[in-house]
């Protein structure tokens, strides 16, 4: 009997959070099956794939068992360690590659490579000691602030240096930093936050979502708008530097480009706040007012399927629900234009990421000229 | 720990295909877990669901294991045993319910319905005989159809009479009918067919989406198109009918009604061909042209939340890919107006349905006037 090319692969998803949930629903339409990998038990993507392992990022047997079964593999977050994607490299083909992932991973790596394309970042300096600290601070001058190059995100592992006062609190930070190094950023003034997910295979196709513009509650994504109140011309440039960020990086999947805007000159200042090897929270919206979301994307890239459309046939807002924010979903469920996004996650925990929503409303130019 | 009253529910599914997957898919956005049930050990639902279970429908045992470990019951597909569906009652609420499945079940308690609802159908008698036809041949004239009461679907179970040359044929069909009567319909003379995809919640709420035009290739629905090519006043129409049908049913859930469309009269004349209680094949193209899909819609009802928003916000053609259709999907994946749906079968088989594609387009004002 003739078997279907269209239905043969099983994709491999490193980590059992939203992210893979949302990659797994994506995926099957597409006619592919998800095998997820990650310590827990249970958890959102597990609800949905087709198979699962429970096992430690540095179980090289297990690991190696995984890559056995799959036939391609991704992530959904960057601190899986990159020891483990180096050994699975080694087995199949793992999209992002590693050098994407290391460069995300280390904000002096990832600054470094940023400038290096030509994209403007924040002035930062490595600070591994008090001294350095010092050293930085008379350089970039305050306000600054303290991060750990390696896994922040959500705020976490930051520190805000207003004056010279707050600066205890930053040697706190360099001497309770379990994984290594610091990074100064000197502080950047800007008026908005946006974000460009763009997604690339191995034929070098490109696609860009048009980006959206973010506003965050206590240092988590609260809320991103489409279309982001920015001129066209200041979309063209985002999409340019995102397009020159992933070339550059031989990057094959979804990329999340992280831009702050300043619009105090004539022409917007654009500077790239740092960049996300996966599919985004600020990508969502895609879901609902898009013919192909970011997640679909992710997929199809990585299959090298040729990429999906990336026009959008609605506006849309997207809401985090965090913690408590869920029990709103009821509200949500009576609004015509609200599509509810839920992680399956039963404990409620306060910062914890329970769900999304997307209000759509139909298209208009809202671009600003 | 507080725990979030949206993510709580597992929804049992009776059947593992591609309606029970694509329900699958649906229930999770909205936090939902899905259970399948299905005497298959493998299938298009089960790459997707959050858990299963291998039995037969009469498997009373297995049943009650089932109906233990969910919340809520629905099927995928009219031919369950009507007595799995009232064993299955007794323990949880089963949507749609006992009476709307036993008459979609049977084509002339089907007919018989729908006549004292006051919808049109074709003539039709009860024919269980040689005797019985002959008779019925007379009162409703040739050419006419003779089907199966029950179980047929996909022309299945079908013989058109178009002259006494053919009533041997009849005759056999009579005598090989393993499942009792079969019943004979007088031909309808019609232009065109639309169906319309209804659904009601346990609150009495309604929501109704735009009738799709159906094009069927060797008796298998090959196209459906959005908007039909029909006027206004009929949709609307086709809507009251499909409500009167609904109400009178006390159905939760999805319903598709098929309806021909004479268009000679000055008013369309519209007949009710069949009802279907579940997800149907004619309402694939809401997955991409409305905010909600009939998958979501059939949730929410069942789950008896809020129905959600029917409005288009693109106009589609809905193409099946039957058997080796399914090779063409590598052209329909460059298309950017191709949104794919591929049911995850490995073997290709003549007429089996292995996904469809919806193709996409922008709002324009199409409808007759």
């Amino acid at each position: 009997m003739q078997k279907s090319l269209a239905s043969n692969r099983i994709i491999g998803i490193l980590g059992g959070g939203q992210l893979a949930r949302m990659l797994s629903l994506a995926a099957a339409p597409l006619g592919y099956k998800t095998c997820i990998y990650c310590p827990e038990e249970s958890g959102p993507a597990l609800d949905v794939c087709h198979s699962n392992m429970v096992g430690e990022y540095n179980d090289e047997t297990k690991l190696k068992q995984f890559a056995d079964q799959v036939d391609v593999i991704t992530y959904e977050f960057e601190n899986i360690p990159s020891d483990c994607i180096e050994f699975l490299s080694k087995l199949k083909t793992v999209s992002p590659n590693l050098n994407s992932l290391k460069t995300a991973q280390d904000r002096l790596v990832e600054k470094d490579y940023l400038n290096k394309v030509g994209t403007k970042t924040a002035p930062y300096a490595n600070v591994s000691n008090h001294h350095q600290l010092d050293a930085a601070i008379t350089k970039l001058g305050l306000p600054a602030i303290l991060k750990t190059r390696t896994m922040g995100y959500d705020g976490k592992g930051q520190c805000l240096i207003r004056t010279s006062a707050d600066i205890a609190d930053a040697y706190h930070l360099i001497d309770n930093n379990t994984h290594g190094h610091c990074i100064l950023e000197g502080f950047i003034e800007f008026d908005l936050e946006i974000s460009v997910i763009i997604a690339r295979n191995a034929q070098n196709q490109i696609a860009i979502f048009d980006p959206s513009q973010n506003d965050h509650k206590d240092q988590i994504l609260h809320k991103a708008t489409i279309p982001a109140n920015v001129s066209q011309s200041t979309i063209d440039r985002a999409k340019k530097l995102a397009t020159d960020i992933i070339i550059g990086l031989d990057y094959i999947g979804v990329l999340a480009v992280e831009l702050f805007i300043s619009t105090k000159n004539d022409e917007d200042d654009i500077i790239v706040n740092e960049i996300a090897p996966r599919v985004h929270n600020s990508g969502h919206w895609t879901q609902d007012a898009c013919y192909v979301s970011q997640f679909e994307q992710h997929i199809r890239s990585i299959c090298n399927l040729p990429l999906g459309n990336t026009a959008r046939h609605s506006n849309a807002i997207m809401l985090n629900l965090i913690g408590n924010d869920v029990n709103k979903i009821t509200e949500y469920a009576t609004m015509p234009n609200a599509s509810i996004h839920l992680y399956g996650k039963l404990d409620i925990k306060e910062g914890r990421k329970m769900g999304h929503v997307n209000l759509t409303a139909p298209l208009t130019n809202q671009t600003k000229p």
